[in-house]
């Protein structure tokens, strides 16, 4: 017998009661049982983006809103800013290249902090950039970037669009479209929002509708015009993952019981212990502003991260995820967003105390959870 | 109490076991119990497809599959032939348009049959033709058209591709790829597979891998070159539908174990059933060479069909569709695709003679049923 706890950056785990109402028999999307659904669905999305404007609905990966956020916004030979500091950054950065857009790339060391000054610097250097493009939290290497500052400078630009890719910042700390002057937030179904992935978001300011009115890039699929007339009539412009949006009309209603606020100062704890919990191991945190969505923990000197990765979801049943890219050995990450309590923090920290044993990392075995559940004690 | 009944086009009815299967807790894909699950379907794809080659996997609508098939194939201004026989012909020159290729549009009346020979004459007409867009059957009409003979035309092109959706055809009948010279076949997971919406398929002919080399139209989602690299580790590009491959393995396994002719067989008599069915009422069928997949029936004169699909399903349970576009009111449609048997078909006709009653049309109750179970007894 061995139970499993999913504690990966997306896909995370889903509630029972979410699944169940997946799995009851489908229902047709071009009629009023569904309307209603999505009716619902568009409420709670508008109030866990924090804007009065809608947020679009598609069946794809998250990478799917990505790419739209630069077909629908922009024309073959504009320049966009992409902050490149892990494995999404440099995702904005291929989509521009892939659709003739120029990007003007801010390369920061994966894992440092992004300060919001080298924005205003390229911003003042280049009269005519159309977008920046940035991650909320780069799930690569765990980091969090200062969003609200950023957004403050760019609402000076007029020209220029602030674009967010929250597919892990949506729902795991705030990230208020409206308030702050985010024009695009992009998100995806399988990380706060606690349901597989297959469904992507994406919430518009006024100002990017004006921007889409004359960008030139191709886009059928990806029409974000077409889809906000149909949503606009609780429809989408094609066939919707039906059961994915019965889904998240569960996962919601769920976060609208607990309150978003309450859901970013659990997720935040989480976090905090998972930190705690390394840092009393003798381990270090990668990234200089730690994300609370996924914690990236660097592997002790001689000991393998992907052996760290493999032991905890082999051997003791907690899957997180290894490194990615130039990460790969040197970390590994646990995350806590979504539908994860103290008792998931406590299990991951207990693993990792039995896998850093079996690894011959020499440290006081209890240590890490003592330091955790110290930690969770508010939560 | 009212138990309800799906016999729409997409979403079909789902099998029991392949929702719970959906409903386990979902398993992280970047893992070796993944990979597992995606060998398997790829295997079973092939076998779907009759083809060797690989069957791309996208998390999205059937039209992404479609716009793929474009944007992975020719550049701007290229020429290709669509033939618009309904709303899923038109998409076919809608994406055309999208993107830059010029599309020579061969308009027959909805419900008419194409002939082969309009094809051979278009091609001959035109030297530089890259591609033939068409449906095996246009849902919205519920026609079929003449793949194999198109295809043994296009096949005597080498610079033209034979590009079939079969989002309504793959699964219900025989559409072997590598045997008929189909190039590209693409579907989706709502039909005949008896998943819910969220995936496309699209598989690929090594002709077609050649088109792909000097495409130069932008993509980034849909990029195929890069979907077949990952496909080929069993893994997919970006984050997959993970849920919904998990119910693919499952639906692909009950086609397998009923055996693909047995299923072409069994969907052939129940729509035979349904169009004696209703033709035994007075009846006329919309389509001239109907597709086993949905039968779209004329509504009665004086009776509009939107009345008779809204009565059958608010009233009698029964969820078929009405008519799209220019054909709304004067169809209704019952699909026999994916998890339907003789009972479904039994239950739709008794429906429909229930529904007709109400709406005050002439005919002797009964008849309709006696037709279909006739029609239903080699099953």
């Amino acid at each position: 017998m061995q139970k499993r706890y999913l504690l990966a950056p997306g896909p995370t785990a889903i509630p029972p009661e979410v699944l169940l109402k997946m799995a009851e028999p489908i229902i047709h999307h071009r009629n009023p049982l569904f309307e209603e659904v999505v009716q619902e669905v568009r409420d709670n999305l508008k109030y866990l983006f924090g804007t009065k404007n809608e947020v679009l609905i598609f069946a794809s990966s998250g990478t799917g809103a990505m790419e739209g956020a630069v077909t629908n916004m922009l024309s073959p030979g504009d320049k966009a800013i992409c902050v490149r500091s892990g494995k999404f950054g440099e995702r904005w950065a291929n989509i521009c290249k892939a659709y003739g857009v120029e990007s003007i790339n801010i390369d920061i060391p994966w894992g440092e902090t992004l300060e919001p000054a080298e924005i205003e610097k390229t911003l003042k250097a280049n009269s005519d950039i159309k977008a920046v493009y940035i991650q909320a939290t780069e799930t690569s290497t765990g980091a969090k970037f200062p969003v609200k500052e950023i957004a403050a400078i760019v609402k000076n630009y007029p020209n220029t669009l602030m674009v967010v890719d929250g597919i892990t910042g949506v729902g795991v700390f705030e990230l208020p479209m409206d308030e702050w002057g985010i024009d695009i937030l992009v998100s995806g179904s399988q990380k706060a929002l606690m349901l597989p992935p297959g469904l992507a978001f994406a919430g518009v300011s006024d100002k990017a509708w004006e921007f889409n009115k004359t960008s030139k890039i191709p886009k059928f699929y990806f029409n974000w015009a077409k889809e906000l007339t149909n949503l606009q009539k609780n429809q989408t412009n094609f066939t919707p993952a039906i059961s994915l949006i019965i889904g998240l009309r569960e996962s919601l209603r769920m976060i609208k019981k607990e309150g978003i606020e309450n859901v970013y100062k659990r997720i935040e704890i989480l976090a905090k212990a998972t930190r705690e919990g390394a840092s009393a191991l003798g381990l270090k945190i990668f990234a200089k502003s730690p994300s609370p969505a996924v914690t990236a923990i660097y592997a002790p000197e001689g000991i393998d991260g992907q052996k760290i990765y493999k032991t905890l979801w082999q051997k003791y049943g907690v899957t997180g995820a290894g490194g990615q890219d130039q990460l790969k050995g040197k970390v590994f990450r646990i995350a806590t967003l979504g539908y994860a309590d103290k008792y998931d923090v406590i299990t991951a920290v207990s693993a990792l105390e039995f896998t850093l044993k079996d690894l011959g990392y020499q440290f006081e075995m209890g240590k890490g959870v003592s330091a955790a559940i110290n930690a969770l004690k508010d939560l």
